[in-house]
């Protein structure tokens, strides 16, 4: 950056944060899409019959809700990541890219979950999509790496934050990796492994924020 | 939040309104998705079949208008709360997620009543209609009771608007869920609930915000 | 709005604006949705035959290219017209509301346009298409009434560019409304007087921002 | 533009920016509307056979990398060139729509060349990849033409960086142009020029950004 950029006081991540908000927000969003209208024959319309086509898509809103909370949670952690930092560079954009990469994938995985879930074909839908939280945990990792560094941190960046945060980061590939392992033996131990890291995420980035 | 962060003056709430903002954006630009240019076979290819064609679509167009408004009457009342709050925590993050899942999930039931409302299946198709804004009026309720806690209000935050918002929102969960029964006597009498209450959201936000 | 959120200075349709930037980014951008893939069988697969087949697409090139610029004209104009505007109220909301109906439905008309404009279905689809051109104008035009009052204007609100908008905009209704008269004579009549006019929009904003 | 605008401090491109980062953010997401979740028959239901079908989408996974890290490096160049300035007219609107255009059109090519590589049609397939990019090219030429000129240049601009960039761009158009002709006589060589091209880009705009 020349000289000149470089006393400007404005945040300089406030685009990167745009991008990245609507990313979020688009991923988040077609999800929906998934869901069709159940088509009836006209023989057979009844409420009843509606009633039992809507109840039978039951693994579209698993999916539907599981990613949506999925990307949420990220987007928070994303969003607290970046307050505290103010300046961006190429290896932020690049680590940034790489998150945003997998996060408008997780909603795939998730439908191939939900899809494959209640039949034989379950072990490989459980290691694809812990598989995928293999990268976003790596993915994540990488951004703090390259968000916390020294001169593009924000002066009033917490030292406590960023420490814990790359604390607790750094458990996130090895245990997604085991989630992924322990899919091809048993599925519900795999699935266990994920919902208690999401738990951990979810609890972890409220304390953190609020200490 | 860490000491150094407490002091600053910005507002906090900009990247959630940001993101809201995208998600409210794209779930109403997705709605036009379903319209499908109709195929006509080329025998009989002439002005008056294409019209009737585009005539015979009147559904789709109910179901567009409908779903549009209502998320636009949701965003300016997500737009009049967060006017009062300048700060936002992890319970304000969690109640807007709820709401933001259930913006994204509105132009479902309202494609499932379109379709469904002209045939013996109207019952099922209203009362899921209603059924889901029993759920976002819960979630409204929700978002406002997170959002109007002291430690985030907005030094400029209006006590008026936030007693009558706090009063008229308790309304909406048992005035909802009364449409959804009804749903199940008589579709009118639901659709009217339903139609009854968007007309009082629309008024009671203009004013409440010009009051 | 209560007292003291009257007199802080900040641009109050700041979020009225990133709605519908988010709106206008996302219509602009589901328009590429249209192009599929061509599908070759795996006996005629040669340079030659997929090379005619990307160029048999024409029409959706056509309808993608007129939307997008469509589109991009409308957003220059709403970006023209609320950078004279510092406040908002309900009106405005439902006036933008209306304008942004119509921006997300712009693509559907056109695609109709452009699969039946070789056919002999070709009138009822330039009616179509100019029709939803009169609705645009009448909502632009309820827009800068929406937009244009004392109480909403900016202090540094421009009265020239106000007086020529509202002038220039008049002229929208009457003339879209003779190009859909015309298409159920004459196609090549209609078409005329909407690319005519869109290059009176494009010129006239390009002075009246200079000026 | 009138006097009392001229006069305001305010960067003029906020809007600007906005939409283009909305338009980068959808496109970049869509890309993963082309997965589709594998369909089985129940009576070849095993992971094995999931685990296959899953691979067996390689050159879905292959476009969608691709396209997202093009449109993500456009971004990052759109997002240092802009910063450069602080004032927009027609022409800079004007040509920012071009690019935008170019943006949302780069997952078709990408889809196409990816469905194509492997088949004997595979030289049209990259000739129509290298094709899009002669354009896009011509476009982000075209865009800091309009961008960089004297009356909208932020007064924090780069000379250094402007120079730098306006004598790189040059060499976008004729380069891609040479990409489109190779690939007639040898795939190899086309897209071994493209993918140079793209390192290039990378890497000047990360020294660029950094002198």
């Amino acid at each position: 950056m020349n000289e000149d950029i470089k006393h400007q006081p404005e945040k300089e991540t406030a685009r990167l944060e745009a991008f990245s908000d609507g990313v979020f927000a688009i991923a988040i969003t077609l999800l929906i899409l998934e869901l069709k209208v159940p088509v009836l024959e006209s023989s057979e319309m009844s409420p009843a019959v509606l009633g039992k086509a809507l109840l039978r898509q039951w693994p579209s809103y698993v999916a539907l809700i599981t990613s949506f909370f999925t990307i949420l949670l990220m987007w928070v952690h994303h969003h607290a990541i970046l307050r505290n930092v103010c300046r961006t560079d190429a290896w932020l954009h690049f680590a940034n890219g790489c998150l945003l990469l997998g996060v408008t994938f997780v909603p795939y995985p998730t439908s191939v979950l939900a899809t494959y879930l209640p039949t034989h074909a379950a072990k490989t839908a459980a290691a694809f999509y812990s598989g995928t939280f293999v990268f976003m945990a790596f993915c994540f990792y990488l951004f703090i790496r390259a968000a916390f560094r020294k001169p593009l941190l924000s002066p009033s960046a917490s030292a406590v934050f960023i420490a814990k945060t790359c604390h607790d980061y750094m458990f996130g590939p090895p245990l997604y990796f085991l989630a992924t392992i322990s899919a091809l033996l048993d599925v519900r131990v795999s699935l266990l492994i994920c919902t208690a890291l999401w738990i951990f995420w979810a609890t972890t980035i409220t304390k953190n924020t609020r200490a």
